[in-house]
């Protein structure tokens, strides 16, 4: 790669590993671009085969570094590729998640590049799946490769997790996770699909956000009537399902329902001074959105609010007449999705009851009401003083030369819970790629540096861990 | 006619214009399935000779019996007709409305008969425009044949107006009376273009509710964004949007707005005994709508709120995702289309002014919110102790031999108010339809009963409003 980095050169504190690395960049590169042209999209059922072939070339990856119990198993959908490393007598397992799924590369004509025609660029890699999740893939086996190829072993016993549908839902990973639970005992979970802070400053992801998904349905007369003939005698479902939804959150932000909060785990002035120190410009992101104020539940700064508090959104509504000019109809029944964004310790089946609750005891009494539930995701957190995390932290800083922050992302990724719930283990949610990467997007990328840094940090890390927590 | 209705034989009070009517039945009819078998369908192109013949139809009619002044005024739409009679001297003058358009015939699969090929059973004739309107011109026609016909004189002096554009909002019906102001002098407006009570009872309407039709767009962020990064920290259009509309009503249905009811005339007693006088059973409307429970201004009765009072109703709401399943958004923007039925003396201009006044103050502070003008129409009422009006019960009492009542619509005619605003007239809305004649519906009908003892009251009528009102 010609065109440096700014940032400078990454170490992983291990001379011969470093100069392994040095040596065999091409090749490695050469290895990962293999992996990034096989179009692994696993919403599309026409990639089945492609997902398939990932999983092998993964696995035949696993097996030519040293990696034992190379197994892909068929799980109803596409396969999760398991492998371990279990000789570190006395030293702590982590068993190491990432996805080899891809998102679907629509619309193809903003690419510049082939989406899977991997091309090096300015110290980027174009291509679909180079940052989310190709990225992680690539540096867990690169790492675990150095590491045998220079000392033989491992400084950590490893269990590999390559899952195939994360772009989907992750549906088979569960069940496979539940009837896996007793080969897949460890000390921590590392699930390696985020990536660094905005401004490319190198990030533990200690919390997400979990969801609860629904849909409030409001019926009234029997189909849409017209509103000069039945105006004023009958309750509009629209007006009923603005006054339920106005019922929901006071105009400052806070959550109405009853016993939302109560499971809520505070934010701790630990917590608070890591979200202080995040870079970030409120006026910048508030330009950006385009919107004339930040607003939110007072109290909390707009980063705690995004990522440390729970939410109530609506995602979508509609009932009655949408078209140009007016028409004059009570409509016979209006819906809305809504959602929360929850946090530890929130429990998203009993927030639901709780909203379904709260809509029912508040719905006027001319209109019928219904409260389905749409899905649902756990929330995760890692204390930030958790010594998994804060050895990450530690080998990010050392190798990247720049201090590490602590993050919680507002998102949900559902199935990072069954780590903490099924396998009991802590979870430490962490990766490489720049936040500007184009995930999901045309033209996505990653930043070579990153990637030679995240091979780095990450021998760093298991180094560290092996000298204990 | 075979199948004799069950109503008893309606008579006009001159027995020599019986007699007229009685022996002219099949001709008189005849000529009338002329006029419903001329499709003019206003509202399509393609029917655009098919209104002007309807309106030749009815000059050469009005020619034949002997009315005055017969002109076809070209409006820039659909003609005009005008005619004249105007030798009662001493007596009032009357200009009386009805329209020879018609609604679409879709969906023309469902019709029993086809639409322009008026047919005759059990007492009714079927045929698109058979009630809304043609009964009304033609009823005004015969009531004026029969009287020139037998008497050689009119016992009032009268103007008639044909208009070919009601059922698309009577555009240029407005700029032609202001053109024709000065040879329109009249005493009163007879606007037929309603018809009886549920239960096919006599009718006189007093009142037509006004409208305001605005729509509120809500604006957030640029473009639908993440609720996972993006949710607690920016006011979501939808939330607002359901605030905002919330705030426009108390749960009871009473309006928010300040200063909304300060133009309302409050209802009389005598308004009050009218509604309470009509046959209204509220649990087979409420049963007939399959909602749980009528609801509505306080202190007021179902059909008084359903026309006596002023509402405001959202008839359409959209924002964000709307299909199966979830997908989680923070919408860009939401959206309502949201009207009032205003009563007399409320001013559609000034409800626009303090709606959008209302909304803007309450509007969060996080998003961007516009209040647009979709159209309005003023309300009409005509006092029900109007002599105008008394005199038609009067006259519709005597003919039917059932007791007239007194009613409002709860909907809008935008085109009515100009007779009082820019002719100064009092305002008298009738007419003979029953209400169950599937107007703009398939298989619409006329009750010839209804019609024979229309064209029998119309005679009383005049006959009564030159004796004095």
């Amino acid at each position: 790669v010609s065109d440096a980095p700014a940032r400078p050169a990454a170490s992983s504190g291990d001379h011969a590993i470093d100069r392994f690395l040095d040596e065999s960049r091409d090749r490695r590169l050469e290895s990962w671009k293999e992996l990034l042209r096989i179009p692994s999209v696993s919403a599309l059922p026409e990639h089945a085969a492609d997902c398939r072939r990932a999983a092998e070339h993964v696995a035949a990856t696993l097996r030519r570094i040293g990696m034992e119990h190379v197994d892909i198993s068929d799980t109803g959908g596409h396969p999760i590729v398991y492998a371990d490393w279990l000789h570190a007598e006395g030293a702590p397992t982590a068993v190491a998640y990432a996805h080899y799924d891809v998102q679907p590369v629509d619309p193809v004509a903003e690419w510049h590049h082939p989406p899977f025609e991997p091309e090096v660029a300015d110290g980027r890699i174009y291509a679909r799946g180079a940052s989310d999740d190709k990225s992680s893939v690539g540096i867990l086996l690169q790492a675990a490769e150095a590491l045998l190829a220079t000392r033989g072993s491992l400084p950590i016993n490893l269990r590999f997790v390559f899952e195939g549908e994360e772009e989907t839902t992750s549906e088979h990973l569960e069940p496979w996770l539940a009837a896996n639970r007793e080969r897949l005992g460890a000390d921590v979970a590392l699930i390696c699909d985020s990536g660094f802070f905005a401004g490319n400053v190198p990030a533990v992801t200690v919390g997400l956000r979990g969801i609860m998904y629904a849909q409030i349905d409001v019926r009234g007369p029997f189909q849409d009537v017209h509103s000069g003939s039945y105006g004023g005698a009958i309750e509009n479902p629209a007006n009923a399902l603005a006054r339920i939804i106005a019922g929901l959150k006071d105009p400052d932000g806070r959550v109405l329902i009853p016993g939302f909060y109560d499971d809520v785990v505070p934010l701790s002035d630990a917590d608070r001074a890591a979200y202080a120190a995040l870079p970030f410009d409120e006026d910048e992101f508030r330009g950006s959105l385009e919107v004339p104020a930040l607003v939110g539940e007072p109290g909390y700064t707009v980063l705690e609010r995004r990522s440390g508090r729970p939410t109530l959104d609506v995602n979508g509504i509609w009932g009655g007449f949408q078209g140009e000019g007016s028409k004059t109809i009570i409509p016979g029944s209006a819906h809305a999705k809504v959602s929360s964004r929850l946090v530890a310790d929130q429990d998203p089946e009993r927030i639901f009851d709780l909203l379904r609750d709260h809509v029912l005891r508040i719905a006027p009494p001319g209109v019928t009401v219904e409260v389905r539930d749409l899905g649902s995701g756990r929330p995760t957190l890692t204390p930030i003083d958790d010594p998994w995390a804060r050895a990450f932290a530690t080998a990010l800083g050392e190798t990247f030369g720049q201090e590490a922050v602590f993050v919680r992302e507002g998102g949900s990724i559902p199935f990072v819970a069954a780590f903490e719930t099924l396998l009991g283990l802590p979870v430490v949610i962490l990766g490489f790629t720049p936040p500007d990467g184009n995930f999901h997007a045309p033209n996505e990328w990653m930043d070579l540096a990153n990637f030679e840094g995240g091979v780095r940090s990450m021998v760093r890390y298991w180094d560290g861990l092996a000298s204990g927590v």
